[in-house]
């Protein structure tokens, strides 16, 4: 959506296999035309992958047979890296690809939750950069300008280790809390009615998709587990000190939880910076 | 704030232990006078406790000596209601007192949080309301009223339970999740920066204050022990499915999660039609 506007010389080609989004996308102008992937890569300077972190390992590997060779880069959004990056490493095409994840989305999916602000300030990582060619890294870098994002490089270790804490073990607790919440429903009826704006923050994540979700917590399934080890056993120690009576250890342990906002207002000072 | 806007003739009396919160309280009309707490009893029809839960239960008791044989209304704002109405059950003032929980409020605290709509179409729980004067009760709900507020009878033990699961396991979770990552920023640094919306709304309640929190995990002990019991056993089941790439049961753990949402529009169109 932001490309059409900002650079209304590039033709957007889709390519879908669910043909409600298809003519979605067609008649809300997201893309000017939707073609079998081949053709649609046949046509392309810039492939972008967008789907669940699966299907990117399983479809990268033949669009990358497709490219070999000529000067198409692609690149993909997958919000797992190690995996995919492991599975093309020696790949002829490789080079053409560049190893992508935008931090943007909502707890919705499809053309439907898209909308014009999206990107606008956000993250974009390109991780593993050395095993592209630089004319592709170069391309990437101008696509993600035009979206206005701000480029980060990553290794696709340190990317998967970091988005395991600061993504999915976040969602991983979502959907628990959900599950949890619903079960006692069924105790107390009207529960869900009880609630008030803090409990809705917390289970946003869990209308996060399925088809989605399950793949990314299965690649990053050592990361993720550990992720949910550790917040496990800081959760445990919060129940220890609530029985302990201890009121001054989780006096600590909340201050200590307080001081997040402070990184947090200094990224968002930091993205209000990049928006001006 | 709300008061003052719909009903100008009501007079606002404020007792403030800070004085900075006094003086800010006062500046900006929140209240057109600040008294000691017993003058201020002495000349108010009305008394609302809004105070950490701890310190609700020390001064209820002498607020209740003061108000006992009178006409006068004290309505709490607290949490937590069992522990609270447990410590006033025998009190001769009982009858004065109306036992509230108003599901209204944000992570943040201190006059400087208050704002015109916070009220508007939410949750005031009343509990125990057999051992309100009738007429205390009837003061009570025509006070919920003027904020526009709706009213919902709850016992105190069905509120604990209720809210543990709600709100105080929310909490706990939100700042457990803070710890893990501030513990992890330290090994990789930059953690928080990496960061999506998704995980500023899984830590918005992790910036709750210390003193209006360690009260209220401490006085829901055995509620909100169970309820973390429960949520970790989940987050274990979740671990689970993972490491045995069991694909389908993690997709139907996902699937069951995402049907909060049905609950929570449900509970929201009927707030939206309290608004009209």
């Amino acid at each position: 959506m932001k490309i059409r506007k900002t650079n209304p010389g590039i033709v957007r080609i889709g390519t879908e296999t669910n043909p409600e989004h298809a003519k979605f996308a067609l008649s809300t102008g997201i893309v000017e035309e939707v073609l079998p992937m081949k053709e649609a890569i046949d046509k392309a300077d810039l492939v972008l992958i967008a789907l669940p972190v699966n299907l990117i390992s399983e479809v990268l590997p033949s669009i990358l047979d497709q490219v070999s060779g000529t000067k198409k880069v692609v690149i993909d959004a997958g919000s797992t890296k190690a995996g995919i990056c492991e599975r093309v490493k020696n790949h002829p095409g490789r080079g053409n690809f560049v190893a992508g994840h935008p931090i943007a989305g909502t707890e919705n999916s499809g053309p439907t939750a898209a909308f014009d602000s999206l990107f606008d300030a956000k993250r974009f990582i390109i991780c593993a950069e050395e095993h592209s060619y630089p004319w592709a890294l170069e391309a990437a870098i101008q696509f993600v300008a035009m979206l206005q994002m701000e480029v980060t490089f990553l290794s696709p270790t340190v990317h998967d280790r970091s988005y395991a804490y600061v993504s999915h073990l976040s969602h991983a607790i979502s959907y628990s809390l959900g599950v949890s919440v619903l079960e006692m429903e069924k105790e107390i009826e009207g529960l869900v009615e009880l609630s008030g704006t803090g409990f809705s923050s917390m289970v946003r994540l869990a209308k996060s998709s399925a088809s989605m979700w399950v793949p990314v917590l299965m690649q990053n399934q050592l990361e993720t587990t550990k992720a949910i080890d550790r917040f496990i056993s800081r959760l445990e120690k919060v129940k220890q000190l609530i029985n302990d009576r201890d009121e001054t250890g989780l006096r600590d342990f909340i201050l200590h939880a307080n001081e997040i906002h402070e990184l947090l207002v200094q990224k968002e000072k930091a993205q209000a910076k990049l928006k001006l």
